[in-house]
This record gives C-alpha cells, sequence and structure tokens, in this order.
C-alpha cells in the first residue's frame, strides 16, 4: 500500500506535466473521416508512439489501408496480461463557429466555481480517456520503473469512421494482441461523483424491409380500395411487432434472455434516477417499453425493436394521391444476454413474411449484427476492478449497463476470445461529436488515479480473467 | 329525325377539316405549370375564342391572376341551358426523348390494322375531347344555322396546374355561368366499343398527420425501449384504419354511405371484368379492400382510407440507430354518397389523438375537402345522354363511377348550384400526362356524332334539369 501510495502521490505531483502531454496530443487535429487531415492522424500516431518508447514499451506505428495503429508492449510484468485499448482520432469540428475557444487550441477553464475542463476536439473522446491509463503507466515507471502487470497497447485511427482497419489488424495479429483481458477506456462515469463499470453492451441486428405491390406508383382515385397499398402492409407489420405491454411479439424473440439480478436491479434503483429525470431531458414522461421496468433496466438490461427509419409514396410538401408501389423500413433490435443475432434475424424475416399479402413481395436487406456483450455480475476482475474505483472515488462504482454498442468489444470475444472491462470518466455533458467539447479536470487527474489503482489491483488479484 | 341526321351527315363530310383544326390546337404548346409557356397559353386562349366568335358565340378572354378563362355564350335557343367545360392547357412533355413523333407536332398514325390515333400532347387531354364538342356545334350551325339549345361554353387554362384561378372565377361570375346542366368532357369511355357516362365521383377529404415524441432525434441504444418511437406510434394508428374484412374503423365513417341499387352493380358485373383482370394490369390479383365486393364496385362506389405517403427516421443508405423526433403520414379519404368531408375530417383526427401517448402530441394539417357527387341513376338527363349515346354506339352506355376526383365538377355543384354530365371518349391507353400521348380517330369522329346526338336529345327532353 506505501507502494501504491507512492504512485498516486507522484501522479498528483505531475499532473501539470500529464496536462501539458495531453494538450499536445489534442493539438494534432486527427480528424480521421476527412483526408485532409490524413497527415495529421500520421503525427498523432507516431506522436502516441514515441511516447510509449518513453515509457519504456516496445512500440510501432502500423500501416494499414487506413490511418495506422499503434502498437506497445511492456513485458517486464509476467501476468495478468491487459490489452489497453484507446483511439487517437477525433471527430469533425463542424460547425465551428459554434466553439467559443479553437478546437485544436486545448485550455483549461473554470466552468463554474470548482468546477475546471478541459476544453478541445478530442479532449474526451478519446485523447483525454486514453491519456488517463498512459499517464497511469507513466506514474509506476518513474516511481518503480515497472508496471504491475504485463500491458499492451493498441491505439486505433479509426474509430470515428467505421474502423474499417480493424477487424482485419485484429484477425492478422491475434496471437501478438490477445490478452487476458482486455481494458477499454471510452465510456463514461454515472454522475461527477459515482464511478461506473460498463457490465454489458446490448447486440445490435439491423434490417431493411422493402415491401413491393403494385409494379407501379397508382393513382389512388382509380385504384384506392381495390389495390393493396403497401404502406398499410409495412404499418400491420410494424404494429404488429410490440403488444399493449411493450413486449416484442417475434416468436422466440426472448430466448436468451435472462432476468437481471434482483441486487444489480437494486443497485440502479439506488442511483435515484427516476423514469421521469431519464425522459425529461428529451421531452419525454413515459417509459414506452415493456411496462413494469425502470428506464434503467429497459436500456442496460432489455432487448428492443426499433424502427429508426420509415418510408414510402409522396412525403414532399402538399399531397399527392398515390398509392406506392414501395414501402420501406430499417428496423434494428437491440440484444441482451444470449439472444442470437442470425436467429433474431430469420425470426423477423418469418414474421414479416407471414403478413405479406399472396401479390406482394418482400426484400430484405442486412445491416449488421453482434450479439449482446455481458460480464457476469459475479465476475473476479469485476469486483477486483469495482473495489479499486471505490478506493479512489469513496464511493461504490455502479455496474451500469449500455444501451448502445461499442463494436471492438465484440471483436475482442469474438475474434480474440477476450473479455473486456470498460471503465471511462467521460461525463454526459462531455459534448462528444458536438462543438466545445470539455472532459472534467477531475475525470482527468481521478481518472488517472483510477488506472494506477485498478492495474495494482489487477496484479494482486487471484483471478484476473474475468470469470 | 331527318334533320339530325343532316348534322351527323355533315360532321362525316367535315371530319378532315375538324382534324386539321384539332391539329392548329394542338401545335400551340399550352402548358400551364411552365411560366416559359405563358405566351403560348395565351395564344390558344385566343386561337379558341375566335373559333367561338366564328361559330356565332359571343366570346371573350378573361384574363386571371394566372392563366386566362375562355367564355362564350349562344343564346339564339331558349332551353335547356348547358355549360360545356374543357381545358385547353397540356401537360408538360417531359421527358421528350420518349417520343417518337414531337409532341407539338399532330399527325394521324395507324396504330394497328384499322385503328387510327391522334398522335401529340394534348390530343386526347382535353384538346381532342373538347374539340369534339365545339365541332359538333360546328355541324349543328353549318346545317342549320343554330344550336339546339343554349349554349355556354368554359375553357379553363389551368386545369393541368391546381386549377388557381377557377373557384374565385366561377364565384365572380355565378350569374353568367349558371346553367341547367354543365357537360363535361375529360373522362373516358369504358373501352374502345362502349360508350360510359361518370354518374359518380368519389370526394375526396386530404389529411397529413405529424407525430412528435422526444424534443429531439435520439440515439436507439441509449433511448431504445424506454423513449417513445413516432414511427411506432404512426404505424398503430395506420394499422387501426382498417379491420380484417377491409373496413375502415373510423367511428361512423360509413354514415352517408349507400348501397349501390342491384340492377346498377348486375350492369358493373355484364361489363366482364374480372378482378384479376383490373389488377393484372399492376401486377396484382387479390383486391385489397372490403371483401365481397367487385374492384368495379371498390373504386366506384365505396369510401376508402388510403395512407399515400409516410415519412420517419433516417430513410437515406446504410442504416442509423435513430429513434425518430417525428413521424408523418399523409392519409387520404374517399368519399362516396353523402359522406360529409368535415364530418369525416373530425372523425379521424379523434380517432388519431386516441391513440397517442400522454407525453406526445399529434398535429393536424388539412389538404383539400370534397363531397363525393352522384348523379342519381334514374336522374332523367342521364337516362336521355344514355340513350343517345346508345344511338351512336349502338351498344348501351354503361354509368360507371369514377374513383378520383374531379374538382369543377364539385364546384360546378356547391357554386353554382349545378350538376354536370360526364360524357367523355378517352380510352385507358391514351397516355395522357405520359409521353406519346394519343387520342383514337374513332373518338374523335364518333365523339363529335355523339354530342350532336346528346344536344339534339337535350332539346327534345322533357326535363333538361338533372333530377
Amino acid at each position: 500500500m506505501p507502494e501504491l501510495q507512492a504512485v498516486l502521490s507522484h501522479a498528483d505531483q505531475a499532473l501539470d506535466d500529464s496536462l501539458e502531454r495531453l494538450f499536445e496530443l489534442i493539438r494534432i487535429p486527427s480528424i480521421s473521416t476527412d483526408p485532409a487531415y490524413a497527415d495529421d492522424c500520421d503525427r498523432a500516431a507516431h506522436w502516441l508512439c514515441d511516447m510509449l518508447g518513453d515509457l519504456g514499451f516496445a512500440a510501432s506505428v502500423r500501416p494499414t489501408g487506413g490511418r495506422a495503429m499503434v502498437v506497445g508492449h511492456d513485458d517486464q510484468a509476467a501476468r495478468p496480461h491487459v490489452l489497453f485499448y484507446g483511439h487517437y482520432d477525433v471527430q469533425p469540428v463542424d460547425p465551428p463557429d459554434l466553439w467559443t475557444s479553437p478546437a485544436f487550441e486545448p485550455s483549461v477553464v473554470e466552468l463554474e466555481p470548482g468546477r475546471k475542463v478541459i476544453t478541445g476536439r478530442g479532449a474526451a473522446d478519446d485523447k483525454g480517456q486514453l491519456m488517463t491509463f498512459l499517464e497511469a503507466c507513466r506514474a509506476f515507471k518513474s516511481v518503480h520503473g515497472a508496471l504491475p502487470c504485463r500491458v499492451s497497447v493498441l491505439l486505433e485511427g479509426e474509430e470515428e469512421s467505421g474502423s474499417h482497419s480493424l477487424k482485419p489488424f485484429l484477425q492478422a495479429h491475434r496471437d501478438e494482441l490477445k490478452a487476458d483481458l482486455a481494458l477499454v477506456c471510452d465510456t463514461c462515469m454515472w454522475d461527477r461523483t459515482t464511478p461506473a463499470i460498463s457490465g454489458g453492451l446490448r447486440g445490435l441486428v439491423g434490417e431493411e424491409i422493402v415491401i413491393t405491390a403494385a409494379d407501379r406508383d397508382l393513382h389512388s382515385g382509380y385504384f384506392g380500395g381495390a389495390a393493396a397499398n403497401p404502406i398499410h402492409i409495412l404499418a400491420k407489420v410494424l404494429a404488429d411487432l410490440h403488444d399493449e405491454t411493450g413486449r416484442v411479439m417475434i416468436p422466440g424473440f426472448y430466448e436468451g434472455v435472462e432476468e437481471t439480478p434482483s441486487n444489480i436491479k437494486a443497485s440502479w434503483q439506488a442511483l435515484g434516477q427516476s423514469d421521469a429525470d431519464f425522459l425529461g431531458e428529451v421531452g419525454l414522461s413515459v417509459p414506452a417499453g415493456e411496462k413494469g421496468r425502470s428506464v434503467l433496466e429497459l436500456t442496460w438490461a432489455r432487448p428492443t425493436a426499433e424502427v429508426n427509419g420509415i418510408k414510402g409514396g409522396y412525403t414532399g410538401t402538399g399531397f399527392k394521391t398515390v398509392i406506392a408501389a414501395q414501402a420501406s423500413a430499417k428496423v434494428s433490435f437491440r440484444l441482451v444476454g444470449h439472444q442470437d443475432p442470425a436467429r433474431i434475424r430469420a425470426a423477423f424475416r418469418d414474421f414479416v413474411k407471414a403478413r405479406i399479402p399472396a401479390d406482394c413481395s418482400v426484400t430484405f436487406h442486412e445491416h449488421g449484427a453482434s450479439g449482446a456483450i455481458q460480464l457476469p455480475y459475479d465476475s473476479p476482475v469485476l469486483t477486483t476492478a469495482r473495489r479499486a474505483l471505490c478506493d479512489e472515488w469513496e464511493k461504490p462504482a455502479v455496474i451500469i449497463g449500455m444501451g448502445g454498442s461499442i463494436p471492438i468489444v465484440g471483436d475482442f470475444q469474438s475474434m480474440l476470445g477476450m473479455q473486456s472491462l470498460l471503465i471511462g470518466f467521460g461525463l454526459s455533458d462531455d459534448r462528444i461529436h458536438s462543438p466545445n467539447e470539455k472532459y472534467d479536470l477531475t475525470s482527468f487527474h481521478k481518472g488517472i488515479r483510477s488506472w494506477i489503482r485498478v492495474l495494482d489491483a489487477l496484479a494482486d488479484s487471484p483471478a484476473a480473467s474475468p470469470g
């Protein structure tokens, strides 16, 4: 413990230097989606590679078909072996005139009395977050000359533009990248004082359906009442998706869905967020999904069927009395537990086909599929990491779900057989992807300290495998 | 009768001259929707005005805020007084390269052995049709120096572009234009050998609904399963519009709907058109509306609720996991009998509102309303006109319904208290509004002869009022 305190103290004393390094990284406009910034992405990759080298990692910049990967290894410690993942690319800054200070000129400003924030594109997503880990490593190295675990680092440059090179890279470097556990720092705390570990990520199945009736658009005067209207058929299909209680009616949909343990539900309840709070932020008040479940449970631990887009007939200004030849919808399913994406897709297609009249037809277009990720709530690493975070924040870390998907986590699981521990220090008001992105100075400082504690705890833990 | 035969014979002998006059009119590219052709519209109006003057009508071109009206009166005969309506404007020709001969260079070509057609934009819609009436008048004048009825003529120049000037014009000239009966020549025969009178026109109520849920678009991962999805709500509303038998479920919707007399249904059945024939033309086979009714009854004599357009969420290429803030649909109702447009609209709005969750909202946008038009099947003018057409075509004229609306007919009824007799000689393959529009030479020739017989019969008829 005294050894740990020394590392933490070092991190405190070195905070200004840590901050200056983060500023250097933020100053590089590594926007991955815009080819005009390709050189800047390359510069960011080399900057990080050099920094890893300074820290004693065997590091290199690895070219891909797109933006480069940065990979580093520090093999001094034997075990456990963790792979840290972050991304150095950032979102575009548009619209630039909405920024109150230039996006790539970071600074520390006082947002409100006693609350300082780091400003700039990437301050939170993901440069600030990834630097919490690297600065934690630096503190260990400075004090002890070594890390407590065997650490590999993988820093991607295409996270904000589709991660096209990631899967092939993982595939090609399976042996090099496979570790006992992945650490991912790209998520949020529950609130400014409550640390969080994302224990579950919902999966996603995307599907587009196109219903065709007549072989051309029809005049609704001549044909109305006699000809099949594909919008009516589509509306019926979509209306049938849920029953009155919000339950999804596709046969077999809930296979593989387990109830969340009651102690976890209780911990969510203890967060004190009412449904009205959650929905009130976006102008709503009535939970719309399965009845009798809180919004946190609905978004973290229950599967959904949502229509994301619908189109058919005349949608311009004014009116056109047309019966469309086609109508289409984009539908997505959020998956939890062991729901099988392929079976969900097949069951949905059967469900739709059963509702198509004999003289009409339907075509389906696949838009991705990934299963849910769920660390067992009683997994040893979860327990270890929770305790470390609790030590730092003096408050229990909550195990939250995530409604959205983080593809890298699925890829680590499916391609490398490796589970991920998702710990991040972002806040919901960080305005990532928007003008005036910021990262709380506390997130950065205590984020560094948190990783010091987590690495230390994992090193001492009897089991670093996820459980 | 010998007098009538003389007029008919004159029409036969003068056919080439009649055709040359129609060609002259077609050569004027009077496209009303395109301001570039405003002068041509003006030219067409004056050409017609001059022709009416030559025929002895007191005729004038009447400027409006848009394209001019042409009005003419021949008051030699005392009664009955008929008002003939047609329109001299035409649709654009796009795409011009699909025309096999130039749109404004009319000619007579042999479509198949023994079947000659007049080609050109407006050949059928409505220049060819309106000229059948004017050439009938010319034949009477040539032989007898007088028309058998008091005849007024109203020729519009904005029918293809919204008829914006029509209502104000009718309002301002009520007394001048009010006659015993309107004659409208803008409809079709049943087939090439079977004349038809359109006895009924369905009314139309157009309504746009916009459902709003959250105050912004939401990420379906973070909010899916908890936040109201306006597309789901809209789908449920639209799915609820019809029951399993195709009946419209809006309370009170069928008030004012009467069953079609069985003898009329039998005459429709006798036309020998199967549901499969009707629907087969557009790639369908199963009647989609109320069960147990033929497609002719469904489209001519039954009311409908049809969704003409729907839009919500992401509809571009690919996929976006969004829960939309809004979803909207354009819905129209075809009305028959005495269904009240205002009551239908109100009932629909109540129906929708009852399905909107407490934290969501709906707005409605009105897109026109017109009641159905129905000449009583036993009306004297219908009987008179039927007999005249039967004499010409040697086959009973069928009294058909029309699924679509012809606004002028509603305006004549509501603003001038005048009913309309809709007789036209178009055919379903005339390709109006499309490239290579044509009008059968038989339609033109026997159309002229038909109007001669109808005018003659109306003059002799004890009652020229519609019944």
